[in-house]
Protein backbone atom coordinates (compact mmCIF):
# COMPACT_ATOMS: atom_id res chain seq x y z
CA UNK A 1 0.00 0.00 0.00
CA UNK A 2 1.38 3.68 -0.71
CA UNK A 3 0.84 6.51 1.24
CA UNK A 4 -1.50 9.07 0.14
CA UNK A 5 0.17 11.06 -2.81
CA UNK A 6 1.39 14.15 -2.97
CA UNK A 7 0.66 17.24 -5.26
CA UNK A 8 3.49 18.11 -7.60
CA UNK A 9 4.76 21.17 -6.87
CA UNK A 10 7.53 23.47 -9.60
CA UNK A 11 10.17 25.08 -7.30
CA UNK A 12 11.98 28.25 -9.09
CA UNK A 13 15.61 27.07 -7.46
CA UNK A 14 18.62 29.22 -7.52
CA UNK A 15 20.36 27.47 -4.89
CA UNK A 16 20.60 30.54 -2.98
CA UNK A 17 19.24 31.46 1.01
CA UNK A 18 16.00 32.14 -0.39
CA UNK A 19 14.58 29.29 -2.60
CA UNK A 20 16.13 26.71 -0.74
CA UNK A 21 14.25 27.71 2.74
CA UNK A 22 11.08 27.71 -0.05
CA UNK A 23 12.06 24.37 -1.11
CA UNK A 24 12.33 23.08 2.85
CA UNK A 25 8.37 24.58 3.30
CA UNK A 26 7.11 23.23 -0.16
CA UNK A 27 8.52 19.88 0.36
CA UNK A 28 6.83 19.33 3.53
CA UNK A 29 3.46 19.05 1.54
CA UNK A 30 4.18 18.99 -2.11
CA UNK A 31 5.92 16.47 -4.55
CA UNK A 32 8.47 19.09 -5.70
CA UNK A 33 10.04 19.38 -8.95
CA UNK A 34 13.17 21.58 -8.79
CA UNK A 35 14.33 24.21 -12.06
CA UNK A 36 16.86 26.09 -12.52
CA UNK A 37 18.37 28.28 -15.04
CA UNK A 38 21.50 28.44 -16.51
CA UNK A 39 21.69 32.01 -18.19
CA UNK A 40 25.42 32.35 -18.77
CA UNK A 41 24.98 34.23 -14.91
CA UNK A 42 28.55 35.74 -13.39
CA UNK A 43 27.81 33.39 -10.11
CA UNK A 44 27.42 30.19 -12.53
CA UNK A 45 28.18 28.33 -8.86
CA UNK A 46 24.36 28.84 -7.60
CA UNK A 47 23.88 26.03 -10.13
CA UNK A 48 26.10 23.80 -8.94
CA UNK A 49 24.36 24.49 -5.41
CA UNK A 50 21.20 23.90 -7.06
CA UNK A 51 21.95 20.77 -8.00
CA UNK A 52 23.39 19.35 -4.24
CA UNK A 53 20.33 20.73 -2.72
CA UNK A 54 18.04 19.34 -4.99
CA UNK A 55 20.24 15.82 -4.33
CA UNK A 56 19.67 16.16 -0.68
CA UNK A 57 16.52 16.58 -1.08
CA UNK A 58 15.76 13.33 -3.19
CA UNK A 59 13.66 15.59 -5.78
CA UNK A 60 13.24 16.09 -9.79
CA UNK A 61 15.68 18.90 -10.95
CA UNK A 62 15.46 20.70 -14.43
CA UNK A 63 18.29 23.17 -15.31
CA UNK A 64 17.11 24.83 -18.13
CA UNK A 65 19.37 26.85 -20.41
CA UNK A 66 18.20 29.78 -21.65
CA UNK A 67 19.60 30.55 -24.85
CA UNK A 68 22.18 32.98 -25.82
CA UNK A 69 21.30 36.73 -25.79
CA UNK A 70 17.61 36.11 -24.29
CA UNK A 71 19.10 37.68 -20.49
CA UNK A 72 21.09 40.60 -20.57
CA UNK A 73 21.61 44.04 -19.82
CA UNK A 74 23.10 43.52 -16.15
CA UNK A 75 25.77 43.25 -13.93
CA UNK A 76 25.11 39.53 -13.45
CA UNK A 77 25.53 38.88 -17.11
CA UNK A 78 27.57 41.49 -18.43
CA UNK A 79 31.30 40.87 -16.72
CA UNK A 80 31.94 44.75 -18.21
CA UNK A 81 29.24 45.87 -15.40
CA UNK A 82 30.81 45.78 -12.19
CA UNK A 83 28.80 43.78 -9.17
CA UNK A 84 28.39 46.91 -6.54
CA UNK A 85 30.16 46.15 -3.19
CA UNK A 86 27.35 48.55 -1.41
CA UNK A 87 23.38 48.29 -1.22
CA UNK A 88 22.67 51.08 -3.68
CA UNK A 89 18.86 52.80 -3.74
CA UNK A 90 16.43 52.56 -6.65
CA UNK A 91 16.64 49.61 -8.53
CA UNK A 92 20.39 47.95 -9.36
CA UNK A 93 22.35 47.11 -12.00
CA UNK A 94 22.13 43.87 -10.54
CA UNK A 95 18.71 44.04 -11.80
CA UNK A 96 18.34 41.22 -14.78
CA UNK A 97 15.76 42.64 -17.49
CA UNK A 98 11.75 40.42 -17.40
CA UNK A 99 14.06 38.03 -15.29
CA UNK A 100 11.73 36.29 -13.02
CA UNK A 101 9.09 36.47 -15.79
CA UNK A 102 11.18 34.18 -18.07
CA UNK A 103 11.78 32.22 -15.11
CA UNK A 104 7.95 31.88 -14.00
CA UNK A 105 7.03 31.38 -17.88
CA UNK A 106 8.69 28.32 -18.13
CA UNK A 107 7.47 26.94 -14.91
CA UNK A 108 4.38 27.47 -16.17
CA UNK A 109 4.84 25.22 -18.38
CA UNK A 110 6.46 22.61 -17.48
CA UNK A 111 3.48 23.05 -14.63
CA UNK A 112 0.73 22.09 -16.96
CA UNK A 113 2.17 19.34 -18.59
CA UNK A 114 2.91 17.85 -15.15
CA UNK A 115 -0.63 18.56 -14.05
CA UNK A 116 0.58 20.56 -11.13
CA UNK A 117 -1.17 24.18 -10.34
CA UNK A 118 1.20 25.16 -7.58
CA UNK A 119 4.55 26.72 -8.32
CA UNK A 120 6.66 28.52 -5.27
CA UNK A 121 9.25 30.99 -5.68
CA UNK A 122 11.28 33.12 -3.19
CA UNK A 123 10.54 36.45 -4.03
CA UNK A 124 10.41 38.52 -0.82
CA UNK A 125 9.80 42.53 -0.78
CA UNK A 126 11.62 43.24 2.63
CA UNK A 127 15.41 42.37 3.22
CA UNK A 128 15.40 42.25 -1.14
CA UNK A 129 17.63 44.55 -3.90
CA UNK A 130 14.21 46.39 -5.17
CA UNK A 131 13.58 44.36 -8.03
CA UNK A 132 10.41 45.46 -9.28
CA UNK A 133 9.89 41.40 -9.94
CA UNK A 134 9.97 40.58 -6.79
CA UNK A 135 6.54 42.94 -5.53
CA UNK A 136 3.30 41.12 -4.31
CA UNK A 137 1.22 43.35 -7.27
CA UNK A 138 3.97 42.13 -9.90
CA UNK A 139 3.04 38.11 -8.63
CA UNK A 140 -0.60 38.39 -8.29
CA UNK A 141 -0.47 39.82 -11.94
CA UNK A 142 1.59 36.99 -13.41
CA UNK A 143 -1.01 34.65 -11.87
CA UNK A 144 -4.22 36.13 -13.12
CA UNK A 145 -2.48 36.25 -16.33
CA UNK A 146 -1.26 32.38 -16.09
CA UNK A 147 -4.66 31.09 -15.11
CA UNK A 148 -5.98 32.62 -18.57
CA UNK A 149 -3.24 31.44 -20.24
CA UNK A 150 -3.52 27.87 -19.75
CA UNK A 151 -6.35 25.36 -20.37
CA UNK A 152 -5.50 23.99 -17.45
CA UNK A 153 -6.95 27.95 -15.89
CA UNK A 154 -9.88 27.81 -18.51
CA UNK A 155 -11.12 24.67 -17.00
CA UNK A 156 -11.11 25.31 -13.47
CA UNK A 157 -7.86 24.31 -12.46
CA UNK A 158 -6.48 27.13 -10.33
CA UNK A 159 -2.76 27.85 -10.64
CA UNK A 160 -0.95 29.46 -7.49
CA UNK A 161 1.45 30.96 -7.27
CA UNK A 162 3.32 30.82 -3.80
CA UNK A 163 5.38 32.89 -2.30
CA UNK A 164 6.26 31.85 1.62
CA UNK A 165 8.54 34.54 1.99
CA UNK A 166 7.66 37.97 0.58
CA UNK A 167 6.55 39.50 3.69
CA UNK A 168 9.50 37.94 5.80
CA UNK A 169 12.65 39.63 6.96
CA UNK A 170 15.87 37.70 5.87
CA UNK A 171 15.89 36.71 9.75
CA UNK A 172 12.51 35.17 9.66
CA UNK A 173 13.37 33.26 6.51
CA UNK A 174 16.97 31.74 8.00
CA UNK A 175 14.84 30.59 11.34
CA UNK A 176 12.28 29.29 8.91
CA UNK A 177 14.76 27.16 7.47
CA UNK A 178 16.81 26.15 10.82
CA UNK A 179 13.62 24.46 11.94
CA UNK A 180 13.37 22.73 9.04
CA UNK A 181 16.94 21.49 9.17
CA UNK A 182 18.41 23.60 6.03
CA UNK A 183 21.97 23.50 5.85
CA UNK A 184 22.57 26.94 4.61
CA UNK A 185 26.33 25.99 3.89
CA UNK A 186 25.52 24.41 0.63
CA UNK A 187 23.55 27.62 -0.40
CA UNK A 188 25.01 30.34 -2.49
CA UNK A 189 23.63 34.33 -2.35
CA UNK A 190 26.71 35.88 -3.67
CA UNK A 191 26.31 37.59 -6.85
CA UNK A 192 30.02 37.08 -7.46
CA UNK A 193 30.93 33.72 -5.54
CA UNK A 194 33.58 31.85 -6.66
CA UNK A 195 33.58 28.73 -8.70
CA UNK A 196 33.62 26.86 -5.43
CA UNK A 197 30.79 28.96 -4.36
CA UNK A 198 32.99 30.93 -1.80
CA UNK A 199 31.05 34.63 -1.31
CA UNK A 200 32.51 37.81 -1.77
CA UNK A 201 31.02 39.10 1.49
CA UNK A 202 29.87 43.20 0.07
CA UNK A 203 27.92 42.46 -2.74
CA UNK A 204 24.07 43.79 -1.69
CA UNK A 205 22.75 39.86 -1.63
CA UNK A 206 26.01 39.05 0.82
CA UNK A 207 25.08 41.88 2.64
CA UNK A 208 21.39 41.01 3.44
CA UNK A 209 22.56 37.62 3.73
CA UNK A 210 24.89 38.58 6.45
CA UNK A 211 22.65 41.09 8.23
CA UNK A 212 20.22 38.58 8.38
CA UNK A 213 22.28 35.85 10.33
CA UNK A 214 23.08 38.72 12.65
CA UNK A 215 19.81 39.81 13.53
CA UNK A 216 18.52 35.60 14.08
CA UNK A 217 21.36 35.08 16.35
CA UNK A 218 22.27 32.15 14.19
CA UNK A 219 25.95 31.41 13.20
CA UNK A 220 26.67 32.56 9.47
CA UNK A 221 27.99 29.33 8.25
CA UNK A 222 28.76 31.41 4.72
CA UNK A 223 31.59 30.27 2.92
CA UNK A 224 33.22 33.60 2.35
CA UNK A 225 36.58 33.94 0.00
CA UNK B 1 21.91 63.33 -43.04
CA UNK B 2 19.49 60.30 -41.69
CA UNK B 3 16.06 60.38 -41.56
CA UNK B 4 13.93 60.08 -38.01
CA UNK B 5 14.91 56.74 -36.42
CA UNK B 6 11.48 54.77 -35.88
CA UNK B 7 11.36 53.00 -32.68
CA UNK B 8 12.20 49.83 -32.28
CA UNK B 9 8.99 46.94 -32.21
CA UNK B 10 9.79 43.41 -31.12
CA UNK B 11 7.69 41.04 -33.50
CA UNK B 12 6.99 37.05 -32.89
CA UNK B 13 7.46 36.01 -36.28
CA UNK B 14 6.44 32.15 -36.77
CA UNK B 15 6.88 32.48 -40.32
CA UNK B 16 3.19 32.08 -40.72
CA UNK B 17 0.41 33.66 -42.23
CA UNK B 18 -0.43 35.76 -39.33
CA UNK B 19 2.91 36.47 -37.96
CA UNK B 20 4.33 37.91 -41.21
CA UNK B 21 1.02 39.90 -41.70
CA UNK B 22 1.89 41.77 -37.98
CA UNK B 23 5.27 42.16 -39.58
CA UNK B 24 4.45 43.72 -42.44
CA UNK B 25 2.14 46.34 -40.36
CA UNK B 26 4.61 46.68 -37.85
CA UNK B 27 7.24 47.48 -40.04
CA UNK B 28 5.35 50.75 -41.46
CA UNK B 29 5.90 52.41 -38.28
CA UNK B 30 8.98 50.70 -36.08
CA UNK B 31 13.02 49.28 -36.94
CA UNK B 32 11.56 45.67 -36.31
CA UNK B 33 13.44 42.94 -34.43
CA UNK B 34 11.69 39.60 -35.50
CA UNK B 35 12.16 36.63 -32.99
CA UNK B 36 11.36 33.04 -33.78
CA UNK B 37 11.54 29.96 -31.27
CA UNK B 38 13.05 26.11 -31.49
CA UNK B 39 10.97 24.27 -29.47
CA UNK B 40 11.28 21.27 -31.91
CA UNK B 41 8.03 21.84 -33.34
CA UNK B 42 6.97 19.10 -35.87
CA UNK B 43 6.57 22.10 -38.48
CA UNK B 44 9.84 23.15 -38.12
CA UNK B 45 9.93 24.25 -41.57
CA UNK B 46 8.48 27.61 -40.79
CA UNK B 47 11.39 28.25 -39.30
CA UNK B 48 13.05 28.54 -42.21
CA UNK B 49 10.36 30.29 -43.71
CA UNK B 50 10.75 33.25 -41.09
CA UNK B 51 14.62 33.35 -41.52
CA UNK B 52 13.47 33.84 -45.18
CA UNK B 53 11.03 36.70 -44.27
CA UNK B 54 13.18 38.19 -42.30
CA UNK B 55 15.83 38.60 -44.93
CA UNK B 56 12.90 39.88 -47.23
CA UNK B 57 12.31 42.62 -45.24
CA UNK B 58 16.54 43.36 -43.84
CA UNK B 59 15.68 43.20 -40.14
CA UNK B 60 16.99 41.62 -37.32
CA UNK B 61 16.37 38.02 -36.53
CA UNK B 62 16.69 36.18 -33.15
CA UNK B 63 15.70 32.35 -33.79
CA UNK B 64 15.59 31.07 -30.08
CA UNK B 65 16.05 27.86 -29.15
CA UNK B 66 13.91 26.62 -25.85
CA UNK B 67 15.49 23.94 -24.04
CA UNK B 68 14.63 20.18 -24.10
CA UNK B 69 11.27 19.68 -22.41
CA UNK B 70 10.28 23.11 -22.00
CA UNK B 71 7.09 22.95 -24.26
CA UNK B 72 5.08 19.87 -24.72
CA UNK B 73 1.89 18.01 -23.98
CA UNK B 74 0.87 18.76 -27.76
CA UNK B 75 0.10 17.45 -31.54
CA UNK B 76 3.10 20.10 -31.97
CA UNK B 77 6.02 18.54 -30.05
CA UNK B 78 5.15 15.13 -29.55
CA UNK B 79 4.83 13.13 -32.50
CA UNK B 80 3.03 10.02 -31.20
CA UNK B 81 0.13 12.44 -30.96
CA UNK B 82 -1.83 13.08 -34.53
CA UNK B 83 -2.24 16.06 -35.81
CA UNK B 84 -6.01 15.61 -36.45
CA UNK B 85 -7.38 16.25 -39.86
CA UNK B 86 -10.40 18.46 -39.35
CA UNK B 87 -11.35 21.01 -37.37
CA UNK B 88 -12.53 20.06 -33.31
CA UNK B 89 -14.89 21.53 -30.72
CA UNK B 90 -12.64 22.56 -27.92
CA UNK B 91 -9.47 23.18 -26.91
CA UNK B 92 -7.56 20.81 -29.61
CA UNK B 93 -4.69 18.62 -29.11
CA UNK B 94 -2.50 21.42 -31.20
CA UNK B 95 -2.63 23.28 -28.19
CA UNK B 96 1.10 24.15 -26.21
CA UNK B 97 0.89 24.51 -22.55
CA UNK B 98 2.18 28.25 -21.95
CA UNK B 99 3.40 28.71 -25.31
CA UNK B 100 2.84 32.48 -25.72
CA UNK B 101 3.66 33.14 -22.04
CA UNK B 102 6.67 31.46 -23.02
CA UNK B 103 7.16 33.60 -25.96
CA UNK B 104 6.08 36.91 -24.75
CA UNK B 105 8.42 36.74 -21.87
CA UNK B 106 11.16 36.04 -23.97
CA UNK B 107 10.30 38.88 -26.19
CA UNK B 108 9.90 41.05 -22.78
CA UNK B 109 13.19 40.40 -21.92
CA UNK B 110 14.87 41.12 -25.36
CA UNK B 111 12.59 44.51 -25.86
CA UNK B 112 13.87 45.63 -22.28
CA UNK B 113 17.41 44.88 -23.02
CA UNK B 114 16.78 47.02 -26.56
CA UNK B 115 14.68 49.74 -24.82
CA UNK B 116 12.10 49.05 -27.09
CA UNK B 117 8.29 49.34 -25.88
CA UNK B 118 6.49 47.59 -28.37
CA UNK B 119 5.84 43.47 -28.76
CA UNK B 120 3.69 42.64 -31.96
CA UNK B 121 2.45 39.44 -31.73
CA UNK B 122 -0.01 37.58 -34.66
CA UNK B 123 -2.71 36.63 -32.36
CA UNK B 124 -6.36 36.16 -33.52
CA UNK B 125 -9.63 35.42 -31.67
CA UNK B 126 -11.65 35.31 -34.63
CA UNK B 127 -10.76 32.12 -37.10
CA UNK B 128 -8.48 30.53 -34.68
CA UNK B 129 -7.80 26.96 -33.30
CA UNK B 130 -9.35 28.02 -29.66
CA UNK B 131 -6.17 28.32 -27.83
CA UNK B 132 -6.83 30.32 -24.48
CA UNK B 133 -3.42 32.49 -24.53
CA UNK B 134 -4.70 34.04 -27.98
CA UNK B 135 -7.99 36.03 -26.04
CA UNK B 136 -7.82 39.40 -25.45
CA UNK B 137 -8.78 39.28 -21.66
CA UNK B 138 -4.86 36.96 -21.56
CA UNK B 139 -3.04 39.68 -23.92
CA UNK B 140 -4.40 42.68 -21.34
CA UNK B 141 -3.46 40.83 -18.22
CA UNK B 142 0.17 39.55 -20.08
CA UNK B 143 0.65 43.33 -20.48
CA UNK B 144 -0.57 44.58 -16.91
CA UNK B 145 1.80 42.13 -15.44
CA UNK B 146 4.61 43.12 -18.10
CA UNK B 147 4.62 46.60 -16.58
CA UNK B 148 5.10 45.92 -13.27
CA UNK B 149 7.91 43.43 -14.07
CA UNK B 150 9.76 45.69 -15.58
CA UNK B 151 12.53 48.65 -14.61
CA UNK B 152 11.00 50.18 -17.80
CA UNK B 153 7.92 50.15 -16.10
CA UNK B 154 8.05 51.19 -12.75
CA UNK B 155 9.89 54.56 -14.98
CA UNK B 156 6.38 54.74 -16.33
CA UNK B 157 8.16 53.62 -19.85
CA UNK B 158 4.89 51.60 -20.76
CA UNK B 159 5.09 48.46 -22.63
CA UNK B 160 2.43 47.61 -25.24
CA UNK B 161 1.76 44.37 -27.07
CA UNK B 162 0.17 45.08 -30.18
CA UNK B 163 -2.40 42.70 -31.61
CA UNK B 164 -3.47 44.07 -34.57
CA UNK B 165 -5.26 41.02 -36.11
CA UNK B 166 -7.13 40.20 -32.75
CA UNK B 167 -10.75 41.07 -33.81
CA UNK B 168 -10.06 40.47 -37.80
CA UNK B 169 -11.14 37.39 -39.95
CA UNK B 170 -8.95 35.28 -41.89
CA UNK B 171 -10.17 36.86 -44.75
CA UNK B 172 -9.43 40.27 -43.54
CA UNK B 173 -5.95 39.50 -42.74
CA UNK B 174 -5.15 38.48 -46.15
CA UNK B 175 -6.24 41.45 -47.75
CA UNK B 176 -4.60 43.70 -44.79
CA UNK B 177 -1.52 41.43 -46.16
CA UNK B 178 -1.96 41.98 -49.73
CA UNK B 179 -2.14 45.57 -49.53
CA UNK B 180 1.08 45.21 -48.10
CA UNK B 181 2.37 43.32 -50.82
CA UNK B 182 3.17 40.30 -48.52
CA UNK B 183 4.27 37.21 -50.44
CA UNK B 184 2.09 34.60 -49.07
CA UNK B 185 3.49 31.90 -50.47
CA UNK B 186 6.62 32.14 -48.26
CA UNK B 187 4.69 31.48 -45.48
CA UNK B 188 4.03 27.86 -43.08
CA UNK B 189 1.00 27.60 -40.95
CA UNK B 190 0.44 23.84 -41.55
CA UNK B 191 0.95 22.11 -38.62
CA UNK B 192 2.67 19.47 -40.07
CA UNK B 193 4.48 21.04 -42.93
CA UNK B 194 7.18 18.88 -44.59
CA UNK B 195 10.71 19.82 -44.82
CA UNK B 196 10.15 21.82 -47.72
CA UNK B 197 6.95 23.92 -46.21
CA UNK B 198 4.69 22.07 -48.63
CA UNK B 199 1.15 21.96 -46.23
CA UNK B 200 -1.00 19.24 -45.48
CA UNK B 201 -3.88 21.24 -46.73
CA UNK B 202 -6.03 19.53 -43.84
CA UNK B 203 -5.33 20.55 -39.89
CA UNK B 204 -6.94 22.74 -38.89
CA UNK B 205 -4.74 25.71 -39.69
CA UNK B 206 -4.63 24.54 -43.04
CA UNK B 207 -8.40 24.82 -43.31
CA UNK B 208 -8.69 28.22 -41.78
CA UNK B 209 -6.21 29.55 -43.88
CA UNK B 210 -7.80 28.17 -47.05
CA UNK B 211 -10.77 29.78 -46.10
CA UNK B 212 -9.34 32.47 -45.44
CA UNK B 213 -8.76 32.86 -49.30
CA UNK B 214 -11.63 31.67 -50.37
CA UNK B 215 -13.26 34.55 -48.45
CA UNK B 216 -11.21 36.90 -49.15
CA UNK B 217 -11.23 36.26 -53.36
CA UNK B 218 -7.83 35.93 -53.47
CA UNK B 219 -5.44 32.79 -55.10
CA UNK B 220 -4.35 30.58 -52.51
CA UNK B 221 -0.92 30.84 -53.07
CA UNK B 222 0.07 28.19 -49.98
CA UNK B 223 2.30 25.61 -51.79
CA UNK B 224 0.65 22.12 -51.09
CA UNK B 225 1.87 18.66 -50.61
Amino acid sequence: MSAVEKPKAIVLLSGGLDSTTVLAIANEYYECIALSFDYRQRHVSELEAAKAIARDYGIRHQVIRLDDGVLGGSALTDKAIDVPDHIEPGIPVTYVPARNTVFLAHALAIAEVNHSADIFIGVNAVDYSGYPDCRPAYIEAFEKMANLATKAGVEGKKLHIHTPLIDMTKAEIIRAGIERDVDYSRTVSCYQADLHGKACGVCDSCRYRKKGFEEAGIEDVTRYQ
